[in-house]
C-alpha cells in the first residue's frame, strides 16, 4: 500500500455515505447503456451500498440497470435490498443471473430472496439451484416467517465430542465445502444433537493433541428452529453470542444463526417499534407515493375516530364554551400535556418490554413509578398553566380548574402509557401496536372531560 | 448429556425472562444474609442476567447484595449493567472485588466502568489495575465520549505480511496472553498500520505454508480512532464486519472493535432515537421517581410554551368560537390528524435518516412524496370530517372550512415532518432531538389558525 493510497483516518462529515458523483457517473452509465463502464463503476462499491442505490431510484432504471449489469451481477447486492426493493428487483432477473446468484449464496440469503415471492417467481428462481440446494431452501421455508428456521444457514462445521485439534484442523484443511466464514465449531454428540461450542480462536491457541470437548465454550445456547427471530436477537445482544446452533423438534443440529444476522434482525425490530408506535407500518423510504399514503391510512382512520369521540366529549359541553369562551382557548393545553405525557410513559414501556427490563416482578413497581411521576408533573405545570390561566382571564377559579384537570390527566396519562403496552404484551401482541391510539385517545377524552366537566361545576 | 438433562427444544412463552422463583430465592438469601446460599444461587446465572437483576432492585438490596457476594462477584455481571445503575454500583465494590474485576476485564470493558465514575472514584478503580492496564485505560479515555477510541479493545493479535498460516499458528499456540475470543488477525505493515486482515476460518482451512496476504478478507475497513460510535455501528451493519481495525491519527493500529460491542452501540443508538423522538432523555428502568421526573420535565416544559402559543392562536377567534360553538367541538380534529400525519412524516424522515437511506442525492424526492402524500390523505380525510361536521350541524359551509383546513394542515404536517429532522440533520443536530415538539406546534398553530381562520371569513 503506498502512501497515497492510504485510507483517511479522520472521521468523514458524512461518513459511509455514497459518493454523489459516482451515483451519478453510475445513473449516465445506464442512460447510455454503457455496459463496461458501469460494471467498471460498480465493482469497486461494496454490495451493500450497491443495494442502498438500487433502492434510491425508481423501478424502470432499476429494471435497466439489472439488464445491463448482466452476468457481472453481484449476488449479495440483491441479498442487501431491503424486502419491499428486493421483491421487485429478483423477477428481473434473467435466467442467467439468477444461475449466477444460486451459485453463490449460501442458503439463509437464498430464503430471503425467494420468501415472500408469488410461486410463479419462486420457482424461476429455485429452477436454478442444484438439488440439494434447492431441497434445504424448501425446507427452510416450511418453518415460520421470522422464524430461527429461517433466518438460519445450513453451512456450519460440527465434529464429535473426543475429537481433537489436529483432527478438526486436518477436516477443514481437507474440506472444500466450508461455510464463506464462521466462528465457531459445533460439538455434537452421536444423535447430531449439540452438545457445546468451540470457538476458532481457542482452536488456534492449543496443542495439536487437545480434545476438543475441553475447550468448549460456557456461553452456549441452543435455538429452537421455530423460535422468533425477535427472541433470537434478544439472545445474541444479551449474552454476546457469536453463532447460535439452530435444532429441530428432536433437539437435532439443522442449522446456524450467526452474530451478524441476528444483529440485522435486532436493528429491523427497533425499526418496526418505532414505526408501529407513530403508525406508519412498514413502510419503506424507497416506497412511492400511492403505497406510502395507503401504509398511513388506517391508523389516520383509526385516529379520525377517536377524534370524534373526543369531539363528542366537547359537545356535551357546547353551553359551557357559550358561556365562558376561556374553555375553548384553554382546553387544548390539558389533552396536549396528556398526550405528550402519555408517549413518554408509553415509550419507556414498549423499550422496558423489548429490552426485557419490564418483568413480572418489577411490573407493579413500574406502574406505580408511572402514576407518581406523571402526579408530579401533573401538579408542578398544573400550577404553572392555572397561573397563566389565571392571570389571562382574571378569574382564579379558572385557574384551579386548570391545575386540577392537568393533574388528573397526568395521572392518567401515566396509568394507560403503561398498562396498554403491558396488556398488549400479556395477551401476545406487539406492545408498540396501536398504543399511541389508545393512550391519545384516553388523554383526550379525560382531559377534555376533566376540564370542561370541572368548568361546568366550578364556573357556572 | 443424558436424556432427562436435555434442553426444551421447543420456544419458551417467555423466552429469556429470569425466572421469578429464582429472583425471590436471591432475594431471600440477601436478607438473611446467606453468603453461600447466595453464591450458589448466581453461579449457573449468565453475567448478562445478574446484571438484570441487579438492574430491577433498588439501591439498599444492591449494596446489600454485592456486599454479600464478596470475593466471588462475576466481574461481566458488572460491566453489563446500564450507564446508570453501573455508576451507583461500581463506587460500592470493596477493593478486594475491584482487583478481582480488574484482574479479569479488558481495556474496552476497564474504560466502560470508570469513564462516568466521579474522580475520586474513578482513581480508585484505576489503583487496582497494574500499570500497563492502567496506562491503557487511562489512553482511551482520552478519546471523545461515544468514539471509538472508548469502545475499542486494545487486546488484539496482529502479524506482518509476510508470515505464513504455520507461523501465526505457532506464535498462537506459544502466546499466553490472547484475547478472550477473536475472529480475524490484523495483518500490519513495519510501520504498524493496518493493511488488511485474515478470518481464523481463513487461517484454518489453508495449509502451513500459505502466506496471510494472500488470504485477505475483501471486507475490510479501517476505523478512526475519535469516529462517532453511531458511524462504527453503522459500518458493521451496512457491511457485515465482525472485525474492525482502530487507528490513530497517524494510521497506526491501536486497538480492535468486535461486532457484539457494535451491535450494543445499534441497539443504544435505536432506542436513544425513540426516546428523544418521545421526549424521554436518557431515563432507564431502573430510574427512581425522582429521576424519572426530572428526566421528562424539559421536554414537557417546552411542550407547554408551544401550547400556550397554540391557545393564543384560539384567542384570536374568540369572538368567532362565541358565534358558532361547534367550532370549539370540532377544531381538536383538526390538530389531531395534523399531528398524527406530521409525527408519521417525522418518524420515517428519523429512521431513514439513522439508516442513511435519505441522502442528499434522494432528498428532494422523499420531500416532494411527503407533501403529496399529505395532500392525498388530507383531501380524503378532509372530505370525510367535513361530511361528518355537515351532518352533526347542518351547516354546509362548515363542510367545507373542516375540509380545506384539514387539507393545508396535513400538507403543512407532510413538509414539516420532513424539513425539520433533514435540517437538524444538516445542522449537526440529532435529528431526533425535540422534532417532535416543533412538529406538533406547527400542526396545532397552523390547525387553529386554518380552521378558525377560514371559518371567520367564510361562515360570519
Amino acid at each position: 500500500m503506498t502512501e497515497a493510497a492510504e485510507p483517511a483516518v479522520e472521521p468523514a462529515e458524512d461518513a459511509y455515505a455514497l459518493d454523489a458523483a459516482v451515483v451519478d457517473a453510475i445513473l449516465a452509465a445506464v442512460e447510455v447503456g454503457a455496459r463496461e463502464r458501469l460494471v467498471a463503476l460498480l465493482n469497486p462499491l461494496h454490495d451493500a451500498d450497491i443495494a442502498d442505490l438500487l433502492e434510491q431510484i425508481d423501478q424502470p432504471l432499476r429494471a435497466r440497470l439489472i439488464a445491463l449489469w448482466g452476468a457481472d451481477i453481484a449476488p449479495y447486492a440483491i441479498t442487501e435490498l431491503r424486502s419491499g426493493v428486493r421483491d421487485l428487483v429478483v423477477p428481473l432477473l434473467s435466467p442467467e443471473q439468477l444461475a449466477r446468484v444460486a451459485e453463490e449464496l449460501e442458503t439463509d440469503d437464498m430464503v430471503y430472496l425467494v420468501e415472500d415471492l408469488a410461486e410463479t417467481d419462486q420457482e424461476k428462481v429455485l429452477d436454478a439451484l442444484d438439488d440439494a440446494d434447492r431441497m434445504a431452501v424448501e425446507r427452510s421455508l416450511t418453518y415460520p416467517e421470522y422464524s430461527a428456521g429461517r433466518l438460519m444457514q445450513r453451512e456450519l462445521v460440527s465434529a464429535p465430542e473426543h475429537w481433537t485439534v489436529g483432527e478438526i484442523i486436518d477436516y477443514m484443511r481437507a474440506s472444500d465445502d466450508l461455510p464463506d466464514e464462521f466462528y465457531d465449531v459445533i460439538i455434537v454428540d452421536p444423535r447430531h444433537r449439540p452438545v457445546g461450542m468451540v470457538a476458532l480462536s481457542k482452536i488456534m491457541a492449543n496443542r495439536r493433541e487437545t480434545r476438543l470437548d475441553t475447550l468448549m465454550n460456557e456461553d452456549f445456547r441452543i435455538i429452537p428452529a421455530d423460535q422468533a427471530q425477535e427472541d433470537v436477537a434478544y439472545a445474541f445482544n444479551q449474552y454476546h453470542l457469536i453463532t447460535g446452533p439452530v435444532v429441530d423438534a428432536q433437539g437435532r443440529l439443522v442449522g446456524v444463526i450467526t452474530i451478524d444476522d441476528a444483529m440485522e434482525v435486532l436493528e429491523d425490530e427497533a425499526e418496526e417499534d418505532m414505526k408501529l408506535l407513530a403508525g406508519v407500518g412498514d413502510e419503506e423510504i424507497a416506497d412511492r407515493v400511492w403505497e406510502t399514503a395507503r401504509a398511513r391510512f388506517p391508523w389516520l382512520a383509526v385516529n379520525i375516530c377517536t377524534a370524534l369521540i373526543a369531539s363528542a366529549v366537547i359537545a356535551l359541553f357546547s353551553g359551557t364554551i357559550e358561556a365562558i369562551v376561556a374553555l375553548a382557548v384553554l382546553m387544548p393545553i390539558v389533552t396536549s400535556m396528556g398526550g405528550n405525557a402519555g408517549t413518554q410513559s408509553l415509550t419507556v414501556a414498549v423499550r422496558g418490554l423489548a429490552t426485557r427490563d419490564i418483568t413480572s416482578k418489577n411490573m407493579w413497581r413500574v406502574v406505580r413509578r408511572e402514576v407518581i411521576v406523571g402526579v408530579l408533573n401533573g401538579a408542578v405545570f398544573g400550577m404553572l398553566i392555572g397561573a397563566v390561566g389565571f392571570i389571562w382571564f382574571g378569574t382564579p377559579m379558572l385557574g384551579v380548574v386548570l391545575w386540577l384537570a392537568m393533574l388528573l390527566n397526568m395521572l392518567v396519562a401515566g396509568l394507560v402509557g403503561i398498562l396498554i403496552p403491558i396488556g398488549l404484551d400479556r395477551a401476545g401482541a406487539d406492545p408498540a401496536l396501536a398504543s399511541g391510539v389508545f393512550v391519545t385517545m384516553s388523554t383526550d377524552v379525560i382531559g377534555f372531560l376533566a376540564f370542561l366537566g370541572l368548568a361546568s361545576v366550578m364556573l357556572l
